[in-house]
């Protein structure tokens, strides 16, 4: 370690009035170039591992330097290598365009700067964040009383869906914490990988999870798991949670969940329902029938990050009992006792997750769902599905694309050149297809493999994406699959 | 769900950029009103729970509002029911006034809105990520090569450093992934709570934690560390790891951590150091010997969002093996396949951790790191200790203050009325000490029991704290004290 400096005076590390409103009005312009350039700038601009390295190393900082000279950083070295995930011809993953004024919120969260641990620290927060949470409840239909906690995304969600599952599967087992060797877990292959990473953290072994079988269009055969769940019992397994999906995020596909939660009711299993993605489908006319199960699910993830506009970091779950999330989470300590006897005051998010200091998530949370409401949600979403829709009638008119399924608003399909039936030639083009797409920066896509088919997948989860762009993109594929054929 | 609404025309959540630009001007002085009442405000203003609750309540919103009632909703129904943490006499935890820049940098992030899981989705976002990541092993002396993760804070990384440590054990044994009854994990009673939630949530049983004996400073004794482990080894346990800490957020505590490292190493058993809070003190003359233990442990946890001044939702796991990282969180999926051969290209943050989608926790953390350079931060650091030690002066000499120990930057002490030997009575009046001065909101500080011991708990973390200020918090003390006493 370097000597100490000769010590001049207090340090502050504050801003005049006047620097934090200059700086402020400078931060202002830049988050407007940020929002502005998800439509005028290259989906993502191409730059190799080592130029962009390049661009950003230094040794560790001795001396400070000015503000300005920070400020100067993000604009030149760190905004242009930016992915825009809010731009219209972004159909890469289930990352969504963010609602500018989720970033204004987000933005004064971090002003406010609140560990959000429990009431009695952070009222305004804490109350804010359970308000938030009750929306997503009702909004959703999962008809619980709020019970949940804002976590930072899917996986998070889906960590802590499984942790209470598990907790209570040993309560209920009557087994001592910690002996989960008896425990297991069913979910298909279709299922997010967050939840067999979830199992595995939880310290259940891979051979406790049960791979249920699906259809041909991806979804769990109901009664294939109830066979599963039934036999396992008779082994003297201790079935601890079925997993299905609400919407994949690889594929959009939706288990048929109302049957599942029959099969969980009927043998006494927690049901859980990743519905990180799919879930706010539910507001739409097409996908009000979700509701059913997830009144009936035990625990429920959705991403307000994904098809609610909030910005990253911004993951819900929901829990039906709130004993269960205090059975997973809740540990006394000198550290952590709370003495207020007031429902309200003595309520500890900390004790419902593996968070102490948490991020004041709720403020963008509440906030895109008070400026926008549930009818301009649904609005926002119905447009992805129908663009969806769109996207799948090129599909089927086109001689040369193939479809391989669509749900919610994930299409997958392929360029198939003229008489070309070797998959292996097919898969070369199309790789050439999504490497030319994204290198030239105008749309951005993602592949992915179904059935062992390398193909297209375009996720459309975007209220900047409109007619033309969807129109562009298929136009594209038509024109460099053609160009690759030759 | 209510019935769809006509539709008329596209919906977008855009804003003109006339708009953008009135409302990032409206955020900007209410994020110069919340830097601001750090200092003008009352540290936390009382409310009650039906009264907080009352204020924000409403149910689920059908349509949305203008922008100007969003912002008029923060400016009036939650700012002023935040706790200033950064308040110069907020005593209260180990929650620091952040730096400004942090702030205005956690704003840009939003803005940015990147979902920082791999380098091929967010190129700069990753590199500042790692680069922030490296600059603060080199800061505490890991010695690594910045193999790590910037996570939301203590509680996270010392479960991302458990479950790290937890996944080599099984390995180094030879035993099946979630075979978890044979392992053991050792940490004192002082340890925090969240490597306990820790333990728990990776499936290891109460009863394989084994509680080290502490001195009278409450400092892990090397030597019944050795006795245990051995004695555990011998029975046919795997120990797992050791957990030492380096500054507990109780009472600062530092474990003696050379000594336990060497445990460790004879035994070869993993050593974790929970640095949440104390790590950054390493930079100071008198705590830079913690850097040898540093050097040999497995995994640290620090909290940038602690001592080194960033906002909420800054920590920061290192560890020793990148292999083991990977070794936990690591798994294969069609929707997590890397196919870039390049190593800075095909780095994923997901293979090292819990989360998928990522908040850019970055560019916080560069941006401190940058804007005061190690300096700056050890001048604040410094700073801080220092006003620990002018209260520990203070109570020396002051007949009716006690002091029960010291270290870091937190004091425990208690007023002790003339003459009063009950301890009930002493906590009686300490107690009212605490909550009238909280209630009147000039200062704030957080009671803790040391051995039995009712007392109040002084935690000094923050560059807008003065001489004065703790004068002043002991002033109060003495005052309430005296009206308690009577």
């Amino acid at each position: 370690m370097p000597e100490a400096e000769p010590r001049a005076g207090p340090i502050s590390f504050d801003l005049t009035p006047e620097e934090l409103r200059q700086l402020g009005a400078e931060l202002v312009e830049l988050m407007a170039d940020a929002i502005a350039a998800e439509r005028s700038e290259p989906v993502l601009r191409a730059v190799s591992g080592e130029e962009m390295r390049s661009i950003l190393d230094e040794p560790l900082p001795q001396s400070g330097v000015p503000p300005a000279e920070i400020l100067d950083t993000w604009r030149r070295k760190v905004l242009p290598y930016c992915r825009r995930n809010g731009h219209p011809r972004f159909f890469g993953y289930v990352c969504t365009s963010a609602d500018p004024l989720g970033m204004l919120a987000d933005g004064m969260a971090s002003a406010l700067n609140q560990p959000v641990a429990a009431w009695r620290s952070t009222p305004a927060a804490t109350e804010i964040e359970r308000l938030a949470v009750r929306w997503l409840d009702q909004l959703v239909g999962f008809g619980g009383d709020g019970t949940g906690l804002l976590v930072s995304g899917g996986s998070s969600a889906n960590f802590h869906a499984l942790a209470c599952a598990v907790a209570n599967a040993e309560h209920q087992a009557g087994l001592p914490a910690g002996t989960r060797n008896r425990l297991t877990v069913y979910m298909s292959r279709e299922a997010h990988v967050s939840l067999q990473k979830a199992v595995r953290l939880l310290g259940i072994a891979p051979d406790q999870v049960r791979w249920i079988d699906v259809d041909a269009s991806r979804r769990m055969v109901p009664a294939a798991l109830a066979a599963r769940i039934e036999d396992d019992i008779h082994q003297g397994w201790v079935p601890a949670v079925v997993c299905a999906s609400a919407g994949t995020a690889n594929t959009g596909t939706v288990d048929p969940l109302v049957e599942v939660l029959d099969v969980a009711r009927d043998t006494e299993v927690w049901l859980h329902v990743d519905g990180s993605y799919g879930a706010p489908a539910v507001i739409t006319g097409g996908y009000g029938w979700m509701a059913e199960a997830f009144a009936g699910a035990d625990s429920l993830s959705l991403d307000p990050h994904k098809w609610l506009f909030a910005p990253v970091d911004a993951g819900c779950v929901l829990v039906r009992e709130d004993a269960a999330m205090r059975r997973a989470f809740q540990l006394d300590s000198e550290y952590t006792e709370v003495t207020e006897t007031e429902p309200i005051e003595r309520y500890a998010l900390f004790d419902r997750g593996l968070e102490m200091s948490r991020r004041f998530r709720g403020l963008k949370v509440w906030t895109v769902l008070k400026a926008r409401g549930v009818a301009g949600l649904r609005q926002a979403i119905e447009q992805d599905i129908e663009l969806r829709k769109h996207l799948d009638g090129r599909v089927a008119a086109h001689a040369r694309l193939e479809g391989l399924g669509s749900e919610l608003s994930i299409a997958c399909f392929r360029y198939v050149p003229e008489g070309e039936t070797r998959d292996e030639r097919i898969t070369e083009v199309n790789r050439r297809i999504v490497e030319t797409l994204n290198r030239e920066g105008r749309c951005y896509m993602s592949p992915t493999t179904l059935d062992g088919r390398y193909c297209l997948r375009v996720c459309i989860v975007n209220f900047r994406t409109r007619k033309k762009d969807v129109d562009f993109l298929v136009d594209e594929v038509l024109r460099i699959g053609a160009l690759a054929e030759t």
